[in-house]
């Protein structure tokens, strides 16, 4: 048999290189030939688990026909968030927890998907399923995981299995959660180095409402000051960028992932509706949001609604 | 929480239809208020297995979208193969054993597909991991589907994981397993009833092979003499299919299901090659198939290269 190898998706974050490092584990025990492989650079949390771990980087790929016939999937199952080539070898294996989509085999396969927060919540049950042993670093890398896709447990895609699953890997990997899981946090959200030009670029999507042609950006911070003491400067680099590209609103939402509120900077001659939109007046270009965490779910629709 | 319906494909066959009613009992046991339907007429071997095991026919239903808001396929997941109204209700979950294709959803959900020859070896799997005991009479219901789906063991799609399910099953059913299975499959597979007409009308399919227009059809059988004493009227008609419809091969293939072989009775002015592609002579007629059972894997692929 030949190798096979393992990956998530392109973007790499920490669900997705944990993942396929702890399933190529796995099937290597269950006598596999299989390697973890990565598509892209790994992000400063990541880093930080692997470090903590003692684990290196996968090997990053290209065109994964040049590489193996087989493939298994993590954390992802769409094509356009899958290796260049992915169409030309076989998926024989998903473990995954999002949305169907853009997906297709001409074989039966081994399909996981389960509505949790994090694959490696249901890689936990697939080590046990297969009475295979977590092994104390492998039971870092998922608790690692976990904590990234769940904010520690506050994001509102956690679930119970999810909880379940961090605290007992917790225990095996022999780290206290809370303490481990913040420190890698902020490993990952420290924005005290990062350029606002940086900041604005990272995670910004357009949207219209309405007839409002709005760009909503995102950034995710253990200490919102990182960015909020440089507030006025920030408010003139968007009103730059609202002039320069035609914009009527610029929502900049900095996340505090700790404690689980946003706060919006926002400007554009319909920052006021949108400030209202939340039931909220505007003060000094800012909004508070507290509870809220996700763009997709709790400030696109709202603004969908509002504008 | 509003009712949940669970089915399997269009034309039921066994494991379809025992899967929905082994799988909603699994989820009312869980808590779920779950109800098991069908989306066509129940052939005769189900029948057998659901007097034999105490079941009604689960109830038949048309459009979906008129009875519930979220369903869970058992046995398929392409969408030709599934309810009318399909695309307007919610796919909270899936359990297969197929390829994964014209399936996609909006939502995460729970999806289990693997690669094993049965839907049912794979329920007998998620009542241990929910640790609900299966019953004596679901578990008839699951091994009725092994058999069905296996031909007792027989066919080349059945993995050591639908064996051992098997005899687990059948041991909690209570039954003979050879025994049992063969009485099903004859329920199943009886053709003494039936009119050559019926028969050739039962599942044949056209294929050009070449130049080469053919009808390659296949019935299953318990006694292929039910169909092979009736040889010489079978061939005048299967002559004149060929005269009527313009055909240069008509590939009617009875096939044992209990000794794994097949007999082909074949006319046409390519009857001689088409034995030939199976490094066989025909005579009168017949050409014998030792070990061949499949139409897709071992006999339309055989024609393709010979013809």
């Amino acid at each position: 048999m030949s190798k096979v190898l393992v990956f998530g998706h392109k973007n790499p974050d920490t669900d997705t290189i944990t993942s396929a490092l702890s399933y190529a584990y796995l099937k290597q025990q269950l006598g596999v030939e299989a390697e973890a492989v990565r598509l892209g650079e790994v992000n400063n949390e990541t880093k930080y688990a692997l470090e903590k771990f003692g684990f290196e980087a996968p090997r990053l790929i290209g065109n994964v026909a040049s590489e193996a016939k087989e493939v298994i999937l993590v954390d992802h199952n769409e094509r356009q968030q899958s290796a260049d080539g992915i169409e030309e070898v076989k998926v024989t294996e998903v473990i995954d927890h999002h949305r169907i989509a853009n997906f297709e085999t001409s074989d039966p396969l081994y399909y996981r998907a389960e509505p949790v927060g994090c694959t490696a919540t249901i890689l936990n049950k697939i080590f046990k399923e297969n009475n295979v042993e977590v092994p104390s670093n492998v039971a870092g890398l998922m608790l690692s995981a976990i904590i990234s896709d769940t904010l520690l447990f506050k994001s509102p895609t956690c679930t119970e299995q999810d909880v379940q699953a961090g605290k007992e890997l917790a225990e095996k990997a022999g780290v206290n959660l809370d303490e481990y899981g913040l420190a890698m946090l902020k490993a990952g959200a420290d924005l005290s180095d990062k350029s606002l030009e940086d900041l604005l670029s990272l995670d910004a999507k357009e949207f219209t409402f309405g007839e409002v042609k709005s760009v909503v950006a995102q950034v995710n911070a253990v200490d919102v000051n990182d960015v909020l003491n440089r507030k006025d400067e920030l408010v003139s680099l968007l009103n730059k960028n609202v002039a320069d590209n035609g914009l009527n609103l610029f929502f900049f939402v900095v996340t505090d992932i700790l404690n689980n509120d946003s706060t919006a900077v926002v400007v554009g001659d319909a920052a006021e509706a949108a400030a209202k939109s939340f039931g909220k007046e505007l003060v000094n270009n800012l909004v508070e949001l507290p509870g809220v965490v996700s763009r997709k779910k709790q400030i696109v629709p709202v603004l969908t609604e509002g504008l």
